[in-house]
């Protein structure tokens, strides 16, 4: 197979196999550039990347997510409350650190091409440049975690994030044990993954 | 050079090189599953996919962008609106297929893990399956040519997509004679690409 297909199918979503190893600074100046090589509306360029390794931010992120798992947690009912406790949902503290992706709405403002008729346009072009790092994390045998157990005022705040510029992502990185075959919340029963035939209209919905 | 990231570095965003010429079934195939196999918040997989082929779709679509073209056209003065001018925006009509790619609110839910706090988890992840298309699209010498000169209500009626879900992405996709290596917009000076270097942070903002 193909390295592309072959990473792709091979990427997982990482909460519980990071390692804590260093990542090499040319290592992760790869991942980084792969994201920025992404496309963007109008080439606008809209994300920044904010690299967090510092731990008493880590650790404040962290207590923020374990509130805002037990806000989730107490959605929940029976079987899949019980589910739900068996799933671990960071790997904040123990991934080698975190990379923060945010989305400036007016870079290459105002005339942003391509943008006038759907304003988010320029958030998809961010999270574009998000599966690239993930995909390219995972060509250098990096886990990434997306967690998203956050509340982005809180995230804003913590990290003198500025008016107007959105957190988007905070991605666990680093050296992993190993990538798990099947994606965690299908091995801990939560949701199954359903064949592409079921996703697929022709001319019409 | 690894091929992933030579791939990612390949890859355009494409309005004139598309030839028009057949896709075979498997390698559209292998393309769909790429995107399909991309991550999703709680495993919702809440993208569908729709292919495009009928010709009178297309040119409605396509005179629908010719539309909003002029809207956009009418906001630039002097210089920049000439440099629009010269700026090609789609290949709806040129390339061989469309693949239209929708987000659906409701799938996986009401309970969807990692979506409580950020409800635009879901729209990410159909952003992410995007990218995926783009690269193996790119890794199987065909162009993808991402068009957002439209309004969602028109396309939604257009494909009969059913309320509730949204239309994220119109992308002409086929092969092409040439990918270019520089972006479309940077070579008619539209606007430039500036380096990884203006969009990283450390620790905080």
């Amino acid at each position: 197979m193909p390295e592309l297909y072959e990473v792709m199918f091979r990427r997982r979503d990482v909460r519980a196999e990071f390692t804590g190893e260093p990542v090499a600074d040319e290592t992760l100046r790869r991942v980084l550039e792969a994201a920025h090589s992404a496309p963007s509306v109008g080439m606008s360029q809209p994300w920044d990347f904010l690299l967090i390794r510092d731990l008493a931010t880590r650790q404040a992120f962290y207590d923020h997510v374990q509130h805002e798992r037990d806000v989730f947690a107490a959605t929940l009912q029976g079987e899949e409350a019980e589910r739900f406790a068996r799933i671990k949902i960071d790997g904040v503290l123990e991934s080698s650190l975190s990379v923060v992706v945010t989305y400036d709405a007016a870079r290459g403002g105002p005339a942003v091409l391509g943008r006038h008729a759907i304003a988010d346009a320029g958030l998809y072009s961010v999270c574009l440049a998000i599966q690239n790092l993930w995909l390219a994390a995972t060509a250098e045998g990096l886990g990434v975690g997306w967690v998203s157990f956050y509340r982005e005022p809180f995230l804003s705040e913590l990290l003198g994030i500025p008016e107007g510029v959105r957190p988007l992502a905070w991605l666990c990185l680093g050296p992993v044990s190993k990538l798990q075959e099947v994606p965690d919340l299908e091995r801990h029963g939560w949701r199954r993954r359903a064949p592409l035939e079921d996703f697929l209209h022709f001319d019409k919905w």
